[in-house]
């Protein structure tokens, strides 16, 4: 890819692409967020291209399957809603340059999000993003093979779980053909960094740092009576096989809670990092920006005053 | 360094550096097991070295100090004891071109070694690495300074704790300049991969597979009343600085159990990745070796047989 | 009830109610260990039911079913299986005056189980019984109403988990009309003391003393998007209130794996405990037999000598 | 004790005794606070009692030792301060009818206070102490025993751990008589419900209702070599045993962060309830109280509004 096209310059600088929109379908919120964008690119010229589903609800002829939005025709593409909005659209996005993703948050957790729906921050935040004054986020995603059945491409987390809510799995884990443990447990997760901070941190597992190339094997609620299960990091480049051993319980398969594949025992599932990248648009540099996310929406750290503390 | 030095040959075949023996001071064991080695390498014609503290326990002559220890002189290192007795080793090995070390386990978790105080073990063990068959695992290290004073090297993991036990640390802690949290806790551990299976794990750290270039910050039991704060793994090219806030309450920073450095309030304390590595001789390959020993010594990994599972 | 029910003699010393035997379905073996029982029992000329599903098997006309069988009726029953035996087998039995339960384990984890299916413990064991030298252990159970809907009583625990599996519950819990708190999560145990070395351990619940009268709420990985959420132990005159609070999301409560029902948003689910108990033979005391079960099946408890200490 | 001691009316009304204060040393703002309620009490012509470490600087003759203030004399003792302060008061009052304590929050988290220093808040408390508008929540203590040297009492947890930060425990747990676990950490706490949302909480022990008659036995870090140690519930009835059973290393036994106490391999650790109980004045009934504080002070729970749920 030209790493030019990463750069965003305002139509009147000759940067004709498009700037995108998608959006929560359920949230009347959203379609009025979505229309302050609307006149906000129309006073600064800029084309817009709508995600079909939502593209009725405002001109019809700016339609764009998220299919076909890629880096080459799609300045960013604006997500409006929560983090749920942000994993849809990727899980739609073509995987060959896919377009740069500015998230509006709509006040949900949102930590995929950069800007919000407040107006005023929104517009200024908007401001920046046409004038090119922002950092670039890149996000690796995982790829899962069900025996020789490709699934979409995870952005947070691989999910594998009974398909019984009241039976356990027991399942073997292979790391690059080397056997790493069996467990009886309610499921795994892998998850890449930036699943690091949603359900992976639910059941257990570690914060990443947005610059390891590393994912990570969570455990869900694994028995005691087979031993110890702790997450495992392990290195970008790693292939993870899990086969599920008990005979006649099927499991499921979900990416990133927007899809779900029936997966039978002994069948392998392979799961390894995908060439294919989601790039963010930040307005802080990687690190620094990651951490205030983590702060303020995960771990609710909360100054204490020195003179106040009594122990 | 010159690779070919890592390669292990018979001195018959003119591989003229000694075999060199460290052990455990506390264990009559440990001395029967150093006699044995040493009958085993005398037979062979190999030289011997001991380290300073046990040679008068042999003989004499045979004595050379750890910190003069180094690939250029020493085919390899043989630790007598558990892992204790190996990260004593490494804190005073020289930090250019140390040797390669294979652990002899005694009888406790030994999570390092390699090899067994059992005779028939341990002869074969050592009939392998003498004709150079096995392989080696890097294991890199943490470098710390309190303020401009550097502490030795850390191959398990840096600890910091409070000096006096009934009162908590205030710390804050920043990745590469960027603040990440503060927090009420009992302490902070920065691990190593190699630590990740031990005190960090305790904590409620991650495994860290040995091939990950990154290493894990771990809270020591977290004061709820500051937040959340779980364990973040940081790539291997990360410097964290972290501050004791608390005026007038002093810290503790030890290094891999062996020794202990105080540390005054807002002082920062640095750590980061070191140069020097320690390597260990395995007989099986990096990741196959250590999943075994993770499950035999850590996970209690329990088979149950499938036709035996009622739920 | 009349205590004296609950003391067992042989037939020949004029205790005329018979022994009842219930097991895996699916298990040659346990049927292998249901014939040795048979044959010892008849040897001893005492009085046999089988449970209605298995007597075919053997002789129809000793067929009983587990809804029949009190302790008026029946000195006890023998249940030859593992856990998951056990609790089908609490399902099925009268709320009112169930016999004395004696558990014989086939191989799995067991923890319920007191005996074992080999010939020379079990017969020792059912030798023990029948001259009336045990103990009895007595498990509280958990009455679960869905709004007005009254489910099976809950041995180990009550689960209550959402319907769709990529879809997190928002829950609310009053104890005792006090409300406590809210949370996204995947879902929520309630358990027993004795379902505290179950499932709600596996999802880091605490052990708890089976003298103890209390019970525990559990979070299923709960999210840190609302906050944290620990467990929580109630005392066992509590009345705990869950909602499910997300609109159009449906829940499914769980009885001890053993039965499923749907519970629909904003319905209460009122748990309880029950005045209906099980009781256990026991061979040693309560507490004594309690800890061993858990050391051995449960915690890996694993005893290092002193003198291999290196640390 | 005579019950209607627990009951408060103003002086006006014939109840002579005096209202107690006590606070932090530490704090400027601790002595405004006492003023202020200097002030109120005299315009109500209570008596006052000061703490002795405190009266000097106020007015001298109202001295009372912390150790002579009973319910027969004190009305209420007024706790300003945090956590830290209530513990210091709790560990010096007599153990034979000790004043009602009404905790004033200076900012810290203060889980044990019920009012604050906030004038108008405080002032509206006071007011309905004095005219008995109130619930008491009865908190149970600890006795120790190391050999037969006791301990102070405590009120929020027993903590033992290693007299040397770098050198593990390994301890042995007996409950009345019968042998629990043994394992490697750094230390056991044996926390109280009260303590069970402070350290104990931290080291991940479970949340204890109020009501329940109960306590808590929870490792800290305990050695993933050791097996698998959870923390365990046990009833208020039970005695702890505990023994270091490291040669050559003593222990450390710290009383709610107070008071310190050496102890020796071998001796007994022994920890069961007290008679004596220490009585918390509440302005919500117990259970409702609690949780509210636990949902403020501990949870950080937070509301999501319906709509913005977004996956």
């Amino acid at each position: 890819m030209d790493e030019n096209l990463l750069k965003i310059k305002p139509k009147s600088e000759g940067d004709n692409r498009a700037v995108a929109i998608a959006c929560r379908l359920d949230s009347p919120k959203a379609l009025k967020v979505v229309q302050f964008i609307t006149d906000y690119l129309l006073a600064r010229k800029e084309k817009i291209s709508y995600e079909t589903r939502i593209s009725s609800k405002f001109i019809r002829h700016f339609a764009k399957n998220l299919e076909d939005m890629t880096i080459h025709n799609t300045k960013f593409l604006i997500s409006v809603g929560g983090d749920g909005t942000v994993l849809r659209i990727a899980h739609n996005l073509p995987k060959v340059d896919p377009p740069l993703i500015l998230g509006v948050n709509l006040g949900s957790v949102g930590f995929l999000d950069e800007s919000d729906a407040d107006p005023k921050i929104l517009k200024k935040d908007l401001d920046k993003v046409l004038k090119g004054e922002f950092f670039i986020e890149t996000a690796s995603r995982l790829s899962t093979f069900i025996g020789k059945h490709k699934l979409p491409l995870a952005l947070n987390e691989v999910l594998i779980i009974s398909s019984k809510p009241s039976k356990v799995l027991y399942t073997s884990i292979e790391i690059d053909q080397s056997y790493f443990t069996s467990s009886y447990l309610d499921g795994l997760i892998v998850s890449t960094h930036t699943g690091s901070s949603a359900y992976a941190l639910s059941a257990g597992g570690c914060l990443m740092d947005p610059r390891l190339n590393g994912f990570e094997i969570v455990p869900l609620n694994p028995s005691a009576s087979t031993g110890v299960f702790r997450p495992l990091i392990v290195p970008d480049f790693a292939e993870v096989t899990i086969k599920l051993e008990r005979a006649r319980l099927n499991g499921l398969v979900i990416i990133d809670g927007q899809a779900e594949y029936k997966v039978s025992p002994q069948v392998s599932i392979k799961i390894s990092r995908s060439d294919s990248e989601i790039r963010f648009i930040r307005f802080k540099e990687n690190v620094l920006g990651y951490f205030k996310r983590v702060r303020e929406k995960i771990l609710f750290s909360r100054n204490i005053i020195e003179n106040s503390i009594d122990n």
